[in-house]
């Protein structure tokens, strides 16, 4: 653990060698990782923190099992998915046993984006078709395709930033989207808005390959759609001829508790033509996966052009998944998905009957996220608010963040080895902070009554307080699903 | 090493759940590996292989600093580049001391292709211009914005796979190209094909972004551009306010001996702007690095786009990356490139003045590519024999691979820690296998005196013995760098 460099230092050799495009936490006050174990991140300092933010570390940071397996397998071989190997296969077959039958062909990949990109390619090569529809605020990756077709990136380009072969569908946000809570069929509403948005394409000689969307948005806002709108939504776009993928990358892995898969939310009578995964596969390591339909594969395979990925599905990645697997089995990661999720959305709603601030508590498991609000009527999104929380937690040695178009959405996907304990710790930190900041800018329960100019006033005064500790507070460091 | 399946079983699963796209070696009968050590593999039955194709581990499969590094690295921590870690920083400060100085800033990510795809976007937001440069034959990786720049791939679609804002330059290849080794200045003349294709698009009122090129075209054919051509080019590039873009991702990391990188090889007057790298970086560890100048970074920081990649620049792959650096330092493996290379070189180029069928032999270090003829002096490609001549060897337990547009020339890139007494080996075993080919076939040194229809007849003689063991000789198995 002994540091080669200072933190002062470290940060100085970051300027100097590492792109400004590249962010960290806290902008103003970065934190220095040292080590890591289950929920825990320690600093340089042996400060612990407890982690609510890494859906990477799925089965907890450092996991003994995973490093066993990865080391087992280096030892032995490393080396591209030319040659036979049984890890390869037995993996496969392992992970493709956790989805419905008809999705049955694995491609392996490295990264969440590599595997969006290639689901793109599969979907455009099926029938020739060259367009997406997307979910407005989705975030899908980072290569250049997927820029293209995240709203949440290429909105901030201006008017360019939309491609022609881009059609955005309202996200399915019963809290703050078009159709709410009150909406007798949202489901229906939001899935017809999309049947629109298919006319209007086809009106214009255009032809959808796909329909993408994360089965929960997460950088959107923790927006968990209704049942039955994937349903509807497959079948308007197979009949344009275009397939639906389930962008799994953040939510899947058994997150949501009762499911393995966020898609399975929507009923058994849902299945997406390709499922793509990441972040969690292997708990830190390098890999993804794209599965899909024989159908699909052959259709891709006809063009003739081979796919190689140097990395992609090598034994010691695949060995690393299949211990991962076995993780999530074995501590019944599952089920503490739901105990301890159910306990946490508990914990919460009962805050939101306590705090003005809290506008909506919304999660399924370990995915779970709170809308703070300026005024319970108008939804006003409480930005400034949320970024104070985030940074009085990181002083108090907790991490979470805050996402959504409006940055006002506390967003909690801790290691799936979260506990009632580090849930109750985290929610009663939560309400000491609210229940601060309502003191001082006058807010109660109901109808928001302070005014929005003296709110804005009362939370700039309390940031004064904050600046001296971590300078520029209302910075957002925050985004791209972090972890 | 207990198998988990049988080969055959293997297969099958194969079948069953990997997309048919992605091929194996030797497809009729490929090749099961379950253990790797240095330049060895062994397959299922304990059988050992000398590999000279798998660039990617490049200090020797399964080396044992890499794993210690890794397996230390990750029982302490694996996490995302949004916290500080001194890894990497002490990375990039390590990777950029063998760059030129305006080289400086790193983008860490996890694959050849995301490096090459960031590298697109960097050039495209430098100066708002969108048109690319490739090289005929080039392949620069799988995602969709790469296959739109890699006529290796685009080309197999037929009319429509070259798309407007891609500008296809001749392969600077003086063996086989429009310019050869008899023209008085082949560097200039390429260039200046260059020059003609800027003046073409700007007259069409388009704008150049970026010049790509592998420092050595490796899929292209194994092919060294004469020294010279990279500044010339450069310098046209940038007069139309475009980058150039050195592709290392198979060459890099002291594979060519005397240098680190391969477009070193240009003249000390030559930096790009942007270096990819990928394979070796991480002896098989999925990673990868984009570096550029600060100017560069920064066009691309202002467009206020966070770039965030989950995995890339964890502790964990710049452990092992460092550990590659030290190990090709430790273990002098430029210098063995230098020796083990040029011994290669010489023992192939006498190989030559033996065999009519050898057209041409190049190479730098540990990259050498064997050019196989039907005839001299035509220089028609030799293809089926290369394909021969592969599968023989396979018989003889060494990995060779053949490459190249006409699928024709023999690639070496082994792993660096490649020996005298493996050159020797290899070679003399292919000294065999040309004389026995030549034999059969009736060919001469000099004017290649058979017919093209004799020549064929004999050579698919030949196979037909061939097939009994290995059936479909002529399958192409090999492309996209292999390894």
């Amino acid at each position: 653990m002994s540091e080669l460099y200072s933190k002062a230092e470290t940060l100085e050799l970051r300027r100097r060698h590492i792109g400004p495009s590249c962010k960290v936490f806290f902008a103003k006050d970065p934190i220095k990782i040292v080590r890591a174990q289950g929920q825990y991140m320690y600093d340089e300092n042996g400060e612990k923190y407890l982690d609510c933010i890494n859906n990477v570390a799925h089965v907890g940071h450092s996991h003994p099992d995973v490093i066993k397996a990865a080391v087992k397998q280096m030892e032995l071989l490393n080396t591209n998915s030319r040659f036979l190997h049984d890890n390869l296969v037995q993996y496969a077959k392992r992970l493709t046993a956790t989805l419905p039958e008809k999705l049955s062909i694995c491609y392996f990949v490295n990264s969440g984006s590599e595997a969006n990109d290639l689901a793109l390619r599969l979907a455009r090569q099926y029938r020739g078709h060259q367009d997406v529809i997307t979910l407005d605020h989705a975030y899908h990756g980072h290569v250049s395709s997927l820029i293209d077709i995240s709203p949440y990136k290429f909105n901030q380009l201006g008017k360019e930033g939309k491609k022609e072969f881009v059609h955005v569908a309202p996200s399915p946000d019963i809290y703050r989207g078009k159709y709410r809570e009150d909406h007798p069929d949202p489901a229906s509403a939001y899935a017809d808005d999309v049947k629109k948005i298919i006319e209007d394409a086809e009106k214009n000689g255009r032809k959808i390959a796909a329909f993408i969307a994360e089965s929960m948005q997460s950088c959107g806002g923790q927006i968990i759609p209704p049942a039955g709108y994937f349903q509807k939504v497959a079948e308007y776009v197979h009949k344009a001829g275009g397939i639906f993928i389930a962008d799994e990358v953040q939510v899947g892995f058994g997150r949501v508790g009762k499911h393995f898969w966020g898609f399975q939310l929507q009923g058994k009578d849902f299945v997406p033509d390709i499922v793509t995964m990441g972040k969690p596969i292997g708990n830190g390591h390098p890999m993804s996966c794209v599965v899909t339909t024989r159908e699909i594969a052959e259709a891709f395979g006809a063009s003739g052009l081979e796919y190689f990925n140097t990395f992609g599905g090598n034994p010691v990645s695949c060995a690393i998944g299949l211990a991962v697997l076995d993780v999530i089995e074995k501590e019944d990661l599952q089920g503490n998905a739901i105990r301890v999720g159910n306990y946490l959305t508990e914990l919460l709603n009962k805050q939101k009957e306590k705090h003005p601030l809290i506008g909506d508590v919304r999660g399924i498991g370990l995915f779970v996220g709170v809308d703070l609000v300026k005024d319970q009527q108008k939804r006003t999104p409480a930005t400034a608010e949320a970024q104070h929380i985030i940074y009085k937690l990181k002083e108090q040695r907790i991490l979470l963040s805050a996402d959504g178009p409006h940055r006002n959405i506390l967003k909690f996907k801790p290691p799936m080895c979260f506990t009632m304990e580090d849930a109750k710790l985290v929610v009663d930190q939560i309400d000491e902070l609210l229940t601060a900041l309502e003191e001082a800018t006058g807010a109660r329960t109901g109808n928001g009554r302070s005014s929005t100019a003296q709110h804005k006033r009362k939370v700039c005064f309390l940031f004064g307080v904050l600046k001296k500790g971590v300078g520029e507070t209302c910075t957002n460091d925050f985004s791209e699903g972090i972890a």
